[in-house]
């Protein structure tokens, strides 16, 4: 029996494009309109989870209580100061010429993003990807979102690929997790600003600088020149 | 022979003020402003180091020329975009805390920056340090900033302290580099962004969360309480 050809099931924020820093300042500046203090590196560490996990989150750490229209009101004061942070978001290197060449070789590949297509939109737009060609699944499409394995299970459906012959490929543990719980095998990559074995320990099964970084060693990872 | 006390040589930015991510966007948003593109996560994991380095990185990592003049409107244009995130910037959990049961224990302790005096004031104001009373070194006094060990000595030099009985405390690996090269143990803090493993590879004694991790662990590195 041949080996299965693999398919890529991308995150996006921190992943594709360079948006996770941002992303962190601003929700620490909605936080702090909400007069809850919680430090900068917390919730970089939380970055990418599902935003009902991120409000449990918010209660186990700070003990106070996330109400549902609180929760409203940050993601609106989030998405505010995003949009403000994200003039500065690009791709991230190698990323475009990494879908192009997978897309040339005919490697089917999506994007499946803990974000809702309102502020994924502008993202997935800067690296050339048209949405109405290529599968993107976003939180607003699947009951739960990482560490859950939704995403990349409703993506690789799309893809009509089987999950267990994909490679997940993320920059947070909770990509890593998701994928893992997914079946899939998870690439880490460190444009996101974990550690090294910060995702390693998640489970990944390799980890890559950039997207650049995993073009250079596509052929690693079951995909021929 | 009585063991001798310990003292604390802190770094600031990430250690004991949340400033490391406000700091890292406005480098990147300075970086932009001259067309040199960078991924965040690259800035991340360089903050800490001087001025000189940093520029040298950005040598190496983008192969375009830093002139003197370059690197004067990079710091420039860094200073006025920290001047706008720096709004956000508070005293990390426990670091108050922290400081005030050293000085009323009589454990000598003192803050050794990369940053200079003008950056770094409104920080250690918002700490309640008065400089005038608490050796505080900056870029301006020494030759040369961390990775090299010139702030630590100079720092336990102005506590008349020998360096081989103090601790570094610092989040970076910078700091954690440059407390061995001043034959220092060094204490990681996680809440600069950088993972555990990536202080304890770069030579940490001990990693902890937080300024308050480490007063609540304060008797494991030789404070009685």
């Amino acid at each position: 029996m041949p080996v299965a050809k693999p398919a890529f099931l991308f995150d996006l924020d921190g992943t594709l494009v360079d948006s996770v820093y941002q992303h962190v300042l601003a929700w620490h500046e909605a936080l702090q309109s909400e007069r809850i203090a919680l430090p900068v590196w917390q919730i970089h560490r939380k970055i990418g989870m599902s935003g009902g996990l991120f409000a449990n989150m918010l209660l186990r750490e700070t003990n106070l209580e996330i109400t549902p229209e609180r929760l409203d009101r940050l993601r609106s004061l989030h998405g505010a100061a995003f949009r403000r942070h994200g003039v500065t978001v690009r791709p991230l290197p190698g990323a475009v010429e990494l879908l192009k060449f997978l897309s040339e070789r005919g490697v089917p590949w999506a994007i499946a993003t803990s974000g809702r297509m309102e502020t994924a939109g502008p993202s997935i737009a800067s690296l050339g990807v048209d949405p109405a060609r290529t599968p993107v699944v976003t939180r607003d499409q699947v009951e739960h979102a990482k560490p859950d394995p939704d995403l990349f299970l409703a993506a690789a459906e799309r893809l009509d690929h089987p999950i267990e012959d994909a490679f997940v490929v993320g920059d947070s543990i909770w990509d890593i997790l998701a994928a893992r719980r997914a079946k899939a095998l998870a690439i880490g990559l460190l444009t996101g600003g974990y550690g090294e074995s910060e995702l390693e320990r998640s489970g990944a099964f390799r980890v890559f600088g950039s997207p650049a970084d995993l073009l250079k060693h596509i052929d690693e990872v079951g995909v021929r020149r």
